[in-house]
């Protein structure tokens, strides 16, 4: 199996979680893996997307480093949040790189694993968009509910035994009142905390850096050895090459700040 | 009746649509609704939003020009691409302004009229993208089908005649074969063609900027006469003053480029 | 724009809401519209609708006063009842008369302010009806709950003050249990409360003869102007003239009681 | 077994159906139930009932011979039309007598024998009715297809071997393009075809007086030997008798014209 | 009425069910219709079939008494498990025989009753399957809940009075709290309770085997007065008898262990 | 990494597809992942599952062996007929083992690379069953069509260039006419013929066998290296030990007859 390479894309501008991730991630897959790291370059340095507002004006970038993969050779990107921003316009433009997203590889993976899950969100806001997530990939009558720790997306690693307390406490009463037979954390952020709930719980606790990062493993062997490649037909083709040139958008180069191989 | 201010925005960063649009909207709303018609102000200079990647390059703009909206007073601002793009974002950071959008208006207005309508396209590249839009609204039973003209979005309005008889070709299709008992034009840039193929098919045809331009007029009026205001909680909830303003979010002016009052 | 012709129909034949709900439709509609409100002339005198036998009743009598409406140049008729009776059926009979009925014009009218709403009702009884109803319309997935004042339809403007107490009560227990983001007064009665409980609960409150009455205002301008007609095609088709003559469906008067022009 | 009593209502106020389904019924039934066909006394002559207006005139007379049948000691009741007019009102109002109409009767018969199922109907005009009726009872994903065999409903009678010529048509069409597995005859005027189209076609074939009359019979049994009551609770519950004798509802006598007993 | 031949198979190898089953069936059915009450020939002793693996293990047997008894001129065969386990597949091969099962009949009957149903089921195990079980049949609208007594399939006749009173415990539960109008006891070993729990409650309560018995026998009815059989088409194609002949499926004689005729 | 080790079963009981399927997944997997095919010892000979029918008489057998492969350390088992037969009931006996199967893999994969996929079966008689699998999983909106090849499963791999002109065939009437972007290969016998067709008609090809090896090896790494176990609550709860002690469920050896190694 020759060197795959993934990018796993942060899509914030701050770069503080870019080290950590890369750790774990490079901890996660084949040693011949290659691992990029990279988070945004966008003068606004929000810290969060828990709000529409601020995944629009990253929005835009998201999809412009997923172009910029599609030209570098990248096998599989990942998009670095569970709200799966961007997920069809990254699909859409890449012709070669194979795009995955937490909570759909978190949600393909429960789906193997148990007949009803729960979600544990960070906070009540965030629990109609991810529904509706949920129900666009199918899930939905797999989706025991959502439940929330009223943490903040930043606020998650702070007190990492406090959050992990949390999840317990609203875990127990997903797998207790709503039937749950399988958690998955709903927040990136949520980093190292699975396996120490499913512990406590004795349910399938499930990780989406980690569902994701081994989705993107698997499907960029599939391109490498089996020919897999991303859908360009229909809804998945991607703007001809001639008006994107007319566009000029290739004038700028991809809003890549921070960049970390591992 | 108070001066009503709408605000429709043309999400491209090129100005032609903005004067005959104006015009247009200037004959429909009441004498005393204010008519601002903006586009964008983005160095890229796309004539189309057909494809998903060239709406994530303005999906923060879109965002930012209703932010400005909420902020300059505006009463109701349309979303002036029968893709709706941004819609949830431009609707969760408006806290005063009410954001309307071409497909969910025209799809509105059809349900009041008929029980089972199609959307007349311009390519089949759109259809899984506008269905998945008109499923996230409800209207699943109401979709008879979606036919495609064959005709780029700005080659609509290039021969006006030839536009006309394909609608009407594929129209006929979608009431003899598909049963629509009404029709919606699957595009701004159909404006001024609707009455025209209703008289040859003989069922009401939808001009979505006439429906979009009627139902933010309409509930202008309700915002200033009734009250009536956006929700702001939940997932409808805008970001926090203080964190919006820690990020500096004000920082640059809205993007609005070409800016024109009728 | 001309004087545009409403009708609203309370679908009881007794006459004693025409004059409170025409003063406040008078307060609303634009001055050159003509508001002409009508209650039945049946021998039954139900004071209210909320069983289905009360309603079958006058399923026939509704889509009568909808056939006069569409004879007598009526541009759009409003049926007074959050059940929406006989709509579909009216909608069929009309070839011109454009019909509005209260739960559809509430529920599009939320779906442009929230992505969550609840409908507070009377009684528990009306629930598993308007639930029908809300997915037959496609609001399915926009409906956080519904919840029950416990208060029969007749008697919500005895006591409004009681009336509005309860309101809030269930209203705010629908947007902290069930997370809704905005409300609808789930019957017609409810008239003149909304704006207090939208004071109190700070999510928008949705009256719904006011959402009906400017949608069919907004409808009834759009096909005085616009040409707009309601479809007569395959489901929407109205019966044949012919037939309809022969079997002397004209021969007896609509069943119009009480006639107040406002 | 104690004599059973089934009442068959053909809802429209002209008798010549009477007879000819009375003796049908009467082969189907065991000798020791009572058979009792009736139709309307309404002074509209209507012979059909295509089109939703037409039975919006006879919804509250259906509803009232139910009530009627419930205080005659009617086990149950069977609505004579494919369109199951007001069966929701009638099961409502009754306490006693089991109201079992054909559209539903049929399809819950087909789900016992086939995976899929197409309706012949007689016009194209009633498919989106009968599709949705066909949602609301939960056989979306049985229905193969509705198809069209051009002849109204008081037609189907007339030239029955060319009836029968075209639903062999039409049906075999459903059973080759889309793979029903069974047809059901979407007209309570179909009586007496199916055995023969099922002959040539070789896949089980419909009737729906015969399935509506089967199952009523077995329902009125489980009525009359195992207690099995209709429901009175929630949705389900009939209106006071108090407020019922307020609005002096038994004032008039049932509106039944022609009735026969077989 | 010819006699009728029905077959009740208790799918489990231990033939205690038979004796009292066998009883009730009789004195369900008409005097004239024969009935047969089997249980399997399986090594395996397994006393209930609560969990999918036990299932599993007589999967086959299942199906093979089906075809066995389309073989010996069988109208009607029922399943005696409310899991309606190897449903499709008995309907496949049987191309005489027509195959019921307890919950599709149970569901069935119930929509006939009430808009609105909850099932009591023995174990919180049970709810994910059974709600499978019940959207697959399209009933996920009528289903107001399911809730469990927490007590085994087979201790549910141990002590019927305990159980009867859970029963109506939970009952109350899903009449009050949940808003159902009728309910089904969730197993066929609930036999001989339905009718003490209606008395206590006031609202429909459906014993399975009544519901499946009745449904079974109507049926039958239908099979040999009016040539009614099941679909022998597409997905319900029966394997070709040569290729059956081919991999000798007939070498072993159907796996029946004890059988009673009653 | 360790050795991983996985199983491949054939659930029929003849072995001549272990040999050519071992060495396809020996060419597939990692070099120290452990593969070991098995097929069914089953006096019933047949070579095929193409009817629900022959299915069933191998369901207790397919969960047999998942439940040997649990008790046997094997991290993932595959069962290897895209009807995923038995599915839910080897999950739920399996406490360590993952159990993945072919038609859900494939899906899953084919979500992570197009928004439209088509799946080409061997006979018409299959799409019923397989459309409910599709849907139990939630891919319903995914899915484009089904259409066939008209060969049975046991020839498609007689002449392997008529099977693939064939594909080809319907994969370009499944692309071209109902939109799909992504083909999938409906049958685990396809082996081998994908890339072939994803050549010639430009579009993701997905063969069932290595979308279901690839995933079932990423899932036992998960296994292996991050504790992540099948679900063994509520519905995924095994049966207790105890109970299957006393039903001397491990009387007979699991019916595996050819077993090779790769």
């Amino acid at each position: 199996m020759n060197g795959i390479k993934l990018r796993w894309l942060n899509p914030i501008s701050l770069p503080h979680y870019d080290e950590p991730m890369g750790e774990i991630i490079r901890s996660i897959v084949s040693p011949n893996t290659q691992v990029e790291v990279v988070s945004l370059d966008n003068p606004i340095k929000m810290d969060n997307l828990e709000y529409r507002y601020y995944e629009s004006l990253v929005w835009g970038d998201i999809a412009r480093v997923a172009y910029d993969a599609d030209n570098c050779g990248v096998d599989a990107m990942i998009i670095g949040c569970f709200y799966d921003p961007a997920l069809e316009d990254c699909r859409e433009i890449c012709q070669h790189t194979i795009v995955v997203a937490p909570c759909q590889a978190s949600m393909q993976l429960a789906a193997n694993l148990a007949n009803k899950f729960s979600v544990i969100v960070g906070q009540e806001k965030w629990i109609e968009q991810m529904t509706e997530r949920a129900h666009s990939y199918g899930f939905e009558h797999y989706l025991a509910s959502m439940r929330s720790v009223d943490i903040a997306a930043n606020s998650l690693q702070c007190d990492t035994q406090y959050t992990t307390k949390c999840i317990i406490k609203e875990g127990r009463k997903a797998m207790e009142e709503d039937h749950a037979e399988a958690l998955i954390l709903g927040c990136t952020c949520n980093f190292g905390l699975a396996e120490k709930v499913q512990d406590i719980l004795g349910i399938p606790v499930i990780d989406p850096l980690l569902a994701a990062v081994t989705m993107a493993e698997n499907l960029a062997n599939l391109k490498q050895n089996f020919a897999i490649k991303p859908s360009n037909k229909w809804s998945s083709q991607a703007p001809p090459v001639a008006e994107m040139a007319k566009f000029q958008l290739d004038t700028y180069p991809a809003p890549i700040g921070n960049r970390v191989f591992f």
